[in-house]
């Protein structure tokens, strides 16, 4: 068993870097405290008498030695960086979860066959540089390093160059370290194992993702003296294109979900009729046809609401991935280690996306998810027992080491 | 006549200051450009033999002398500030209109009994420091200075703390001046004078306006594993009431304009569900009754909306004026001048809000306009001719010179 106790000292110590403003984390990805965040787990990882090795995309491995020095490492890890207002848990638990599993390791003098290494994603969130595990997405293949360097977040920066100003461009090759498998311990983030009241989703799948941002352009015009029928309004085709949106996601319930988080207009002044709206619509579902027929929808739908408005309109894919099914070794190895160390459990299809999602694709993975209370997630608010945090180590811990083979 | 080639050169000039990045300009209040602006102004005014005063609102006024030093003044002027994404006529032609009226009565040696100030508001557009009209509006004692003093921008900034930063801090008190009567002119930033085929619009009333900054707050969550009906999407709730915003103003056509020009979603993050939206609200009409009866719908609507959708809501008003009489005597004497100058011209409803608005409340005032190309303004395209601009410009000059007793 892990020690839940040191577990959860060390999420309350990583959670005061970068603090919100409402009780969670701002600590976003290439930031300052994203750095400081970074040095921490590290340290930690060292103390752990882990080795430190970084990709060129600033994700971070730290290697505990296998008895088999040709054996492919098995993998833990998550994320360290936030949402602008996220909470301590989503991410940082797979990643402290992962140390934790590796510190009871060396408390418990267990030695495995394959190395083990914990891992720090960089860019999960995709907040400040869309899409989303954009650093998984390169080591798994799916984007190039360079397309990801020239991301640029609302201020204009680039990934590469913050990656560089923050100093943690590392010296490896990225994508090129192989796995023997990986596994990551996340927060539920929706309302399912508590509704349920079991401590362990064995997550099966994964539902797939489409970003696509809307950009409408109309005309900047006085909110006075501009006669209605003369007007091209780009916050009213914005907001016509929202509700169409909710009536999409809601045409296929209650698998599929929709909605804009971010949303700008310009110029952003209260006497001038908005002459551009920029917005990302989100939808996702376990079932990728049914993502296809959501973006058809929304590109006919919006076209068709600009066209009727005299507004111009684009829609580009910015970020997605399709439904993934975890490895069924992997998933029957978290399973099988809850139903062992007796902790209620069910499966679940995840419904956020995670970095295990891409790893997916060049190696065995599987997830395990604790619950989270009243399924909120990407809130401040966000918040999980220590017995539920305690008891996701604890199966990935199993899970582990039965992959490693002790 | 004025002289409309010098009008015209000012008018080229005084845009170098604050250029926007589409040809118009971003000269905002209180900016270092608006600070340039004002530098400009008052070596222009001081090159013409006025005196500059400037009030504890950072007001400026000019003043050519009159001939009976007990007269009270002839108060001519509009306002230097921009829009971010401006024109270069929006309240400067009636600043540099005034400026070469005073020129041109140098030139031809005329002498007034009533001297002649030239006026400079501050912070008339009211998009960094809402509301507009802040500056005449404190003057005619509308607002407190306290008040005005304590405005904030979107970065928090002060309007008191930004015009000490500036230097524009004057030693005047603000209303402290008495005005024998004030013209302002103005370009008409609609498309009826363009399509009459008329050079000047006499204005005889001013629409009257309401803003409502809405605040809708709902929950945020995580886009992708937060289910539909858990949703408490503050995004959503204000699409639709930017739906009915819209309905609303078209319901009491043609005279009714409504919309939404700011617009903020909080935590503006792809997948964070928006907790909170806040926007404001510009409903316009010539007739008190319509705007109440939409402000009554507005805030009895978006209760619904947002109770329907178990968000909450707050509406309130932060900017508004009442529909304007001018001066009976003031409009006279414009039409008059237009008449007696050969220039076509119609009597018109002001369809934008003016620091004319408020000055009528304590002085005879009246207003000038002339065409501005496809009724656009509060872009940077807006435009208009020479030959508009001096026809403006000439009328205000002949309407200022029969007030002023010659
Ligand atoms: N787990 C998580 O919140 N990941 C961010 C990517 C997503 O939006 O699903
Ligand atoms: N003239 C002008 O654009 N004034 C700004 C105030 C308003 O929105 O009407």
């Amino acid at each position: 068993r892990i020690n839940g106790d040191r577990l959860w000292d060390s999420l309350m110590e990583m959670a005061k870097i970068g603090p919100g403003v409402a009780g969670g984390n701002n600590r976003q990805t290439l930031t300052d405290a994203d750095a400081e965040g970074r040095a921490l787990f590290q340290k930690w990882c060292e103390d752990a008498g882990c080795s430190m090795g970084v990709d060129t995309m600033g994700n971070m491995f730290a290697t505990r030695p296998g008895e088999d020095p040709d054996a492919l490492p098995v993998y833990m890890g998550s994320h360290l960086d936030t949402q602008p207002t996220g909470g301590k848990y989503d991410g940082v638990l797979g990643v402290l979860g992962a140390l934790e599993a590796v510190r009871s390791m060396n408390d418990l003098g267990i030695k495995t066959k394959h190395p083990i290494v914990i891992a720090n994603w960089t860019n999960e969130e995709g907040t400040r540089f869309a899409p989303a595990m954009l650093a998984s997405g390169v080591f798994a293949g799916v984007h190039t390093q360079d397309w990801a360097y020239d991301r640029e977040d609302a201020e204009g920066k680039k990934f590469g160059d913050e990656l560089k100003r923050i100093g943690w461009v590392g010296d490896e090759e990225v994508g090129a370290r192989k796995m023997h498998a990986m596994f990551e311990l996340h927060i539920e983030q929706g309302p399912i194992l508590e509704a349920e009241g079991k401590d362990i989703g064995v997550v099966t799948h994964g539902q797939g993702l489409s970003w696509t941002q809307v950009t409408v352009t109309g005309k900047e015009a006085h909110t006075g003296s501009t006669p209605m029928p003369m007007r091209k309004n780009a916050g009213l085709g914005m907001a016509r294109i929202l509700d169409l949106v909710d009536e999409i996601a809601l045409s296929h319930a209650p698998h599929a979900v929709g909605a804009a988080g971010h949303i700008e207009v310009h110029p952003n002044s209260r006497n001038v009729i908005p002459g551009k709206a920029i917005f990302t619509v989100d939808f996702r579902h376990p079932e990728l046809e049914v993502i296809q027929d959501m973006e058809k929808r929304l590109d006919a739908g919006a076209k068709k609401i600009a066209s009727d408005m005299g507004l111009e309109i684009e829609l580009e894919k910015v970020g997605g991935f399709d439904p993934v099914q975890f490895d069924e070794g992997c998933v029957s190895a978290v399973r099988d280690a809850a139903e062992r160390l007796g902790y209620s459990h069910m499966d679940i299809i995840s419904g956020a996306g995670h970095d295990a999602c891409w790893i997916n694709q060049v190696a065995p993975t599987s997830m395990i998810m604790c619950p989270c209370v009243d399924g909120l997630s990407h809130n401040e608010a966000e918040d999980i027992s220590k017995e539920w945090a305690t008891a996701g180590a604890d199966v990935m811990f199993h899970a582990a080491l039965e992959t490693a083979e002790i």
